[in-house]
């Protein structure tokens, strides 16, 4: 990065820093490819979960955005008047959440998920009463075995369901698909489609996502739209997938080294409480920046450990920035960011959608 | 557990749950153990970040609080007038880290650690003008390999480094064992204790900690205080060493079915932004409450996937009660708590020092 590393003397640490350039040059990089392909870009915030950097990607030309839960579309819609368009790829249900849904909705356009009976009647009893109907996207199951029907005939039924639904209308298809399914994506959604428009009803948005396949989003043509989360960021995961370069990692961990107990060991004050546990499947916690030789073996809440094949060559009181595995984890662990510009001093951001899981 | 099922029906999920029942039996438990053996309690807070279950702790008969960071301690004592006496087991550098360490040292009893001459310059320099020294006690490295010194003779030498400060006075060693390692913080302590006695220095406290091996505290008579703080809650963790049963766990998390997308799967609202990714060896991220045949064997933020080997035999919409691998790092990620207690509504708890990082 081309910060000097003066700007990093001033931050208490651990911090999570966030590099406002390279963030618009990811956002940029997958906005091109889009616009190219015709397909519309509606980003997951779960990566960052800050209204400002929800109204850079909707000036590159984001249609809207795609929140995992209510309470988190709630912080963001109140963060930027320029967010006016959500999706909630989440199957919602009780009480409490739909009256927050149905408040949503008299605020901003809004569409939902169900991948079930339960969630739609559920969703319809709550706008039945509405001024305007909710939009409900079926989600489909194309390899993630997570949520989602498992089925195109049990996808159809669902559409029909909603569409007879009062409140409700059908808003399409929705699929999180694993890394590499473009294919599937494909193949279900097209024969899904195919169900629900001999039923007579149009389904006008088929959405996927997940940064990891983003750059072949195009090659499963009956998408309409694409939900990247972690491409504003990157992360070590992409990293090691070959889908980004350290130069492209937008968001850091910086942190100070505490303790040298041993000459191949090191301790500094980011534990899990900031990078997480979350391993992707990689080995070890996180990437030293300039020091590939370096493992961050071990995390406890508020020590990480720092070892090395040789001499560790690491003093008491030197900082060190860190990609994590997982950026958009760390984002949610933190209250504020730093937001990092050339030529600015840091700017400190409250993570203004953090810790809302309801 | 006592309480009806019918508390849960009116929380909001995902939620973390506090049985203060159990918490309270829990403490009482360790405390007459410790009092029986003549050893003092000083609770890590990490567990539970609440001022009022510190105040539980301080009431049953602990002589103040363990904190691991400024900005815990600060936030502890903020919350609670009872606390009067803390100690900060981390090694702490850095102007503004000391800034407020000074400030904390003119409210209440302050000790910290220190395992390297950096960190102990840096205390002397930022308490030699103070009205008071400040207590530093050295970190010793029996067996856990994180922070430190690694023997007996590295800790004597501290310790008068510490001694000759200006602005700061001995307060003794403290270690951070591995479980099971009761005989080795005896010998290191022993003979720690001995060197430093021999070179005119008195150590006033020797402090130890870990709720794995709290039970076995006395076995290492040289040790004056014990640090427990997982003991408060419990977790799956303890439940699989045999150190806890499962109603001892005070702290569980309640979450709903969104989905059942398959007969031998189920998706609840509760991911890694509640459970954490943390698995402590264990296969699975959490225990379902009366469900030992399911396994929670995949989690992404907000979603977490059930599967049994037989049908799962759960509905969209229905609660479900999870203890977590892992107590600490669970009350991290809420804002809040839900404090339970017999024929009391649920209260709704601030987790005072949650992700107070620096």
């Amino acid at each position: 990065m081309s910060k000097a590393a003066s700007i990093f003397d001033t931050i208490n640490t651990p911090a999570v820093l966030v590099d406002l350039d390279i963030a618009w040059r990811n956002i940029e990089r997958f906005q091109a490819y889009a616009d190219a392909h015709g397909l519309r870009v509606r980003p997951h915030i779960k990566t960052h979960k800050l209204p400002a950097v929800a109204e850079m990607q909707l000036k590159a030309g984001a249609i809207g955005i795609t929140c995992q839960k209510v309470s988190e579309a709630e912080a963001m819609i109140a963060g930027s008047p320029e967010i006016r368009d959500v999706l909630i790829t989440y199957n919602i249900l009780g009480r409490e959440k739909l009256e927050h849904l149905t408040a949503l909705a008299r605020r901003v356009a809004l569409s939902v998920v169900a991948d079930n009976e339960t969630v739609i009647d559920g969703l319809s009893a709550a706008f039945a009463a509405e001024p305007a109907p909710l939009r409900v996207l079926v989600e489909c199951d194309t390899g993630a075995n997570r949520c989602g029907v498992l089925t195109p005939e049990a996808a159809a039924s669902l559409a029909q369901r909603i569409a007879k639904s009062k409140g409700l209308v059908f808003g399409g298809l929705m699929t999180y698909p694993p890394a590499g399914a473009t294919a599937a994506v494909e193949a279900f959604m097209t024969k899904a489609k195919a169900l629900i428009e001999a039923a007579g009803i149009a389904v006008p948005v088929i959405t996927s996502g997940g940064t990891p396949s983003m750059m072949e989003a195009a090659s499963a043509p009956v998408t309409t739209e694409y939900r990247p989360g972690t491409y504003v960021y990157n992360d070590r995961s992409l990293v090691a997938r070959g889908v980004s370069a350290w130069e492209d990692c937008a968001l850091t961990v910086l942190a100070t080294v505490v303790s040298v107990p041993a000459a191949d060991r090191a301790i500094i004050d980011a534990g899990s409480k900031v990078l997480t546990s979350d391993l992707l499947g990689l080995t070890g916690y996180g990437h030293v920046l300039g020091r590939p030789d370096i493992t961050i073996d071990q995390l406890s809440e508020e020590h990480g450990r720092l070892v090395s094949a040789g001499p560790i060559g690491l003093s008491v009181g030197e900082k060190i920035r860190i990609v994590p595995n997982h950026a958009c984890v760390v984002t949610n662990m933190v209250d504020s960011i730093y937001a990092i510009e050339a030529d600015k001093p840091p700017a400190v951001w409250p993570v203004a959608a953090r810790g809302r899981v309801v």
